[in-house]
């Protein structure tokens, strides 16, 4: 399995809060704990030439992780639009906490993908409500997350394919953190963790599900799908 | 209920035989069987000025029906984005056969919303297989319409929220045809049939299903959502 | 619409506390607010013959609201089967509270319907997670109980067909406290709030969604199927 | 993986064209074809005591299959439901062709699970609708069978939790012929063909998929809840 981290890579080179949790980029830290079997992982940032996406680079992506953040805006529509393509013609998208709002994203919801939000260390505990899920393997019924920023419904986003993890909230909010989405032939997979000023992926659960939504947002081979004018199957000339 | 029936009226002035089938355009047969009750029904067309469908209009109408076809392209951006956000907002859509591939409809479903299709009389037998939704109110357990274009699958929508109706097709091919879709607080159904070389709008099923579909897709007054930064509901202070 | 309100009726005749709350049962509680427009409203309880519910109570009933809790194996199998095939027959269903135990509600999901609970005075928040719903109807983002019992994730529930409420609780939990489930050609909602030991179904929010619950769940006429050995539509007889 | 195939195994022993398509019995046939990798394949039949499904037997059993038809009544009852316990606990579930009457299948759904049917040699071409799914890996866009028996909609089953497969049928029906369901912490797939007269079980493509069935319905270790009386997680003493 091919897998690209995608980041936007600004928040760790302007606040040295970012820069000391992750020195060398969010995307570098997420790569690292997804190495291992027989997967290739690779980075790319907007920074990069059309932010280190290029067709190639698509094509040779099985899994697509994806954090962004404040520069949303920045990345160009045709860029935002191929990986939309892909991900209609296969590839996985692990879309990651501030990624909700992500030109990628909120194209293939078709929504707003708008929600409450507030940064004040409240404490986060994310249940498992689908446990035959294998996003959830090697879990316990619930994550534990000492400080994160709030993300609070309503959530404007379809009614996801599966609800794997509902979150709740020191400050009395509710969120549903986890959830999958199946466009074309790509698998989506939305994850609310992740707020840059905490050090939320060096927790080994949430490292134990991004590990687990890469595995199954990865498209192994299903049918490839001929649109268009078609001629009968069955004999209909006799009418 | 204000209901504001778009067409594209195209066909319908351009193909004799076309015209000989809705001499007003389909849009105004539509908004035929859709008036009684207590109900408002307007029309819209591509031709008029921002294709009928400016901002007063829009925020008088509770239910939008849409028939597109061969003019999807001519619809301007602004307009195709203006009913989205209208949708979004609580207004409800009803999207006619080729209307699957209108801008408004892509925008909502993110995906490709592509299918086979052939016009070649096919037989076409559509079956409910949702007899609790009340879309199906009144009807039996299937449509029969003698001749319509084909519409096969795969057909490159999200899965629905709810599968109303599937379709036999003489060919040999099936189709999702009625299918509902819930976007921010708008509710959306689409309907296969209609293609504008058949008199199907005149077929008294399709238009029972039409004034359901009208009936279940207005919003009546459900929650209005705030987004954005949020004071917490709980104390969260002494930690 | 015709409606029945079914209540275990013990709590109220053995717990002076919840005499106090509702000194003639919970159902004669539930049957006033839900009386007005056209409803017939009655109630049937346990220690009645056949629990109240005849075969002439069941014919005559649109929609049945449910309330048990600690005599849920009173209840007579006989009893709960015909209840379940009134439901697959197009009888609407509302669940409350800890119906979810009833014989009823686990034979239509086909699961344990188990859950964690507390009887500790938590505050529930219970959140709108699907504004279009329309028993959301007349709320807010959110209804807040000042004390309730704690029902927690897992909860043992197919995935429901829509989920609409989500509740917070103060003692750290989330779960899953409205939903809709279709069963044949029966609705199904069920709905968390309403222990015995508060007056929650005082609540004009609680009493709202159940309002609006009964009338979501009332079939009002779809199709009726046909099923076993069948005659083809189409000819296969040339092959 | 150790799977168990289950088979009735009586069409075999009474009717010489059944016998003579699978002289061993169906479940033979069928655990054929699941051997290999890693997995270990046994069998169990009705006519064994306790049907072949003693305690030991399932619970080491990761996937059981099932197919049965005209003695689903003889299958014990306390059988049935340690099987359907046995799913709930995490054992997958492939339920075949007329299994759809399975004691332990109509449990699992809480509806009568009835159907249309027709002896008649109908054609069936069964389309993939979500292919984005595991159990369609290395599928074309349909499977088509030369000779079937047919089963029509409406299938009274609860909507599932993905859609797979739709049948087109010669004489002018439709049907959900792959449909999955969660419960508790097993996954269910239901899977249509296999009529006892047809040598269906010898097409690959069915093969196929009754293997991708197979490993998708293998549960690798999610969470296990814990149920019941519960402490608070957070303080909620100061109330």
């Amino acid at each position: 399995m091919n897998i690209t981290v995608w980041n936007e890579y600004r928040h760790e080179k302007e606040n040295p809060v970012v820069t000391d949790i992750y020195p060398e980029g969010i995307h570098t830290c997420i790569a690292e704990f997804l190495e291992g079997d027989d997967h290739v992982v690779k980075t790319a940032t907007l920074d990069e030439e059309e932010h280190g996406l290029t067709d190639e680079v698509l094509a040779n992506t099985d899994v697509l992780v994806w954090w962004g953040h404040k520069a949303h805006d920045e990345v160009k529509d045709e860029v935002a639009e191929k990986v939309k393509q892909r991900v209609l013609d296969g590839m996985g998208l692990v879309v990651l906490h501030s990624g909700h709002f992500s030109k990628v994203f909120k194209k293939l919801m078709g929504t707003s993908c708008d929600l409450k939000w507030r940064e004040a260390d409240d404490r986060e505990r994310m249940w498992v409500v689908d446990p035959t899920h294998p996003i959830t393997e090697g879990l316990g019924e619930y994550i534990e997350i000492e400080k994160e920023e709030m993300y609070g419904e309503h959530f404007d986003i379809p009614a996801p394919d599966e609800l794997v993890f509902l979150s709740w909230f020191e400050g009395g909010e509710v969120f549903r953190s986890g959830a999958t989405f199946k466009r074309g032939r790509g698998k989506v997979f939305y994850f609310r963790p992740g707020h840059e000023t905490y050090p939320t992926y060096y927790h080994k659960d949430v490292q134990k599900v991004i590990q687990n939504g890469v595995k199954w947002a990865n498209n192994e081979g299903t049918p490839k799908n001929v649109y268009g004018n078609s001629q009968p199957l069955e004999d209909i000339s006799e009418k």
